[in-house]
């Protein structure tokens, strides 16, 4: 069993632990449909990844909690959100939640989760991290919050365009999945010190991860395996999303079949053979390798970024899931 | 001129200016969006009791201004989802923002109000208001972010409901409206102090103005005039909304009657003449005038708590405001 798989093995039940009892109230429907993906599973890499910073710098779990859970409680808002509006009905191997309890309830779900996300991390005043720090990992969140929120228009806006290009790619994938981890980043930090020099190299590494996963979330969406992932495999193409392949692809292949790549992204009444003909076009311009190179080279300036620090268990996961971010097939 | 009214003219621009300097960013339709309703008017109520409460602990306008945004962004992304889940399609006498930008970017541009929310909170730190503070602060703003969705809800769920009673509507009506006036005055006093037994009468005063005010703005929707308003008359009929109005009404008037009412409460495609024939049945049963007294029982309350704080200009304006919330036309 590798490190990070052990470290997870411990701490995301404490982390899970930590939720529960802080996400409870009425109306109890309400809270059922907060909580609904939370309990289907997920890997709770976001928290690990705070609690591993803490850990690097020599701070206990138990300090690095409410932050932890603060994180993954935003990112769970997000994952609400994002189901509606791009219409997934399945996640985690489950229906979404605007499946179960409808849109409406669904968003408040969402909004109930961003909500107590900034009330555990207001927690952390009752573990011994002082107030200075905690209004600073509030002002953090909340970018990231922000970051996140014009992440996700990009990526609805962007399905409306023929000509996005890498860069504007990379700066979505940044706002929309590399901020959350870079604030994972930050707070984990922050439960040790305000150092702005310490800060800014986790940031970098809690960006540049961010970044490799959403890459290698863009790998999965059509090289993965629907029961693995969770989800059915190549809604990515149906919803016409402007992932790094489709970007790449769309440049490299020729005019008529750029075309007829076009002529499929987004139609959502699609054909099976119709999608698999998009994967093809998509794989035959070579995207996927050179989507992972690339995710391979976020991942290694993310170990880079970390380089310094002691060389101790919190550092080793890090680590490790800088490469378990590129490797993973779910 | 009221002293409510010059007060406002004062600092509603002040308000603005700054939610407008704090809330820019791409990608400008998310930022537009965003900010439609707040261009199109409000009475900005809720910043104005921030400062006012911070004045009336001798606090200069311009270190409230942060609290005061944060407040009235934390108010505006309500008003966005709510418009959604209610269906409303008018509000400040413009379309809603999801019937201009529809519902996906309308759930992204409340999302993004609830981020700047908190990151103008954090802005408190640069005005010379102390960390420890404002991280009281995100845990006041915080928890009424997680009432807000938990009033949402249950507003939404009694829409099912034939038996809701007093006490369960003014649980509710404290969650969606009151928690948020409440941590509004509590927000005004951190600008001054952390002091418990100051903040307690000011979150009193908060809470009986909010839970006023609701009560107001229920009998609004079947009195006001929709010119006035800003939006249709009678939405919450239509919408079979479980109002002060209708929990009355559906206790105090007779077995047939009652049928009657709940017949047309939530049948959307109700004719005008059948909307009035609701309104005729809930005015009969004395609603408004219970509403109006009780509301007003609320509004002395929130004077009663703040009857020992210094006798000047700011807790005037509250003075005028308690009175404003349940006389007011709009």
């Amino acid at each position: 069993m590798g490190l990070l798989e052990e470290f997870s093995g411990k701490i995301a039940p404490m982390v899970n632990g930590y939720i529960y009892a802080a996400v409870k109230g009425k109306p109890g429907t309400l809270y059922e449909a907060a909580l609904h993906l939370l309990r289907a599973g997920g890997k709770r890499l976001r928290p690990l990844a705070v609690v591993a910073a803490a850990q690097m710098l020599g701070e206990p779990v138990e300090k690095a909690l409410p932050f932890a859970a603060a994180v993954e409680l935003l990112h769970n808002y997000a994952l609400i959100h994002d189901d509606i509006i791009d219409r997934d009905e399945y996640r985690r191997g489950v229906p979404t939640v605007h499946k179960v309890w409808g849109e409406s309830l669904a968003i408040v779900a969402g909004d109930l989760l961003f909500a107590k996300a900034f009330e555990v991390l207001a927690d952390a005043l009752d573990r011994g991290i002082g107030p200075e720090r905690v209004a600073l990992a509030t002002r953090h969140l909340s970018r990231a919050a922000s970051l996140i929120a014009e992440g996700q228009a990009l990526d609805s806006l962007f399905v409306e365009r023929d000509d996005v290009v890498l860069e504007e790619y990379l700066d979505m994938a940044y706002r929309k999945t590399g901020s959350l981890f870079e604030a994972a980043l930050v707070l984990g930090g922050l439960t040790s010190t305000a150092d702005q020099s310490i800060l800014s190299l986790l940031a970098e590494y809690g960006k540049n991860i961010g970044i490799a996963f959403q890459i290698r979330d863009d790998v999965l969406g059509i090289t993965g395996k629907a029961n693995v992932i969770g989800k059915p495999l190549y809604s990515d193409i149906r919803e016409g999303r402007r992932t790094i392949l489709v970007v790449y692809a769309l440049e490299a292949l020729s005019p008529a079949e750029r075309e007829e790549l076009l002529e499929i992204l987004g139609a959502r009444d699609v054909d099976e053979e119709r999608l698999e003909k998009a994967v093809e076009l998509i794989k035959k311009s070579g995207a996927v390798e050179y989507a992972m190179k690339l995710a391979k080279e976020y991942s290694e300036k993310a170990r880079q970024a970390i380089s310094r620090f002691p060389d101790n268990e919190g550092r080793r996961v890090l680590e490790e899931l800088a490469v378990f971010v590129v490797e993973r097939e779910k």
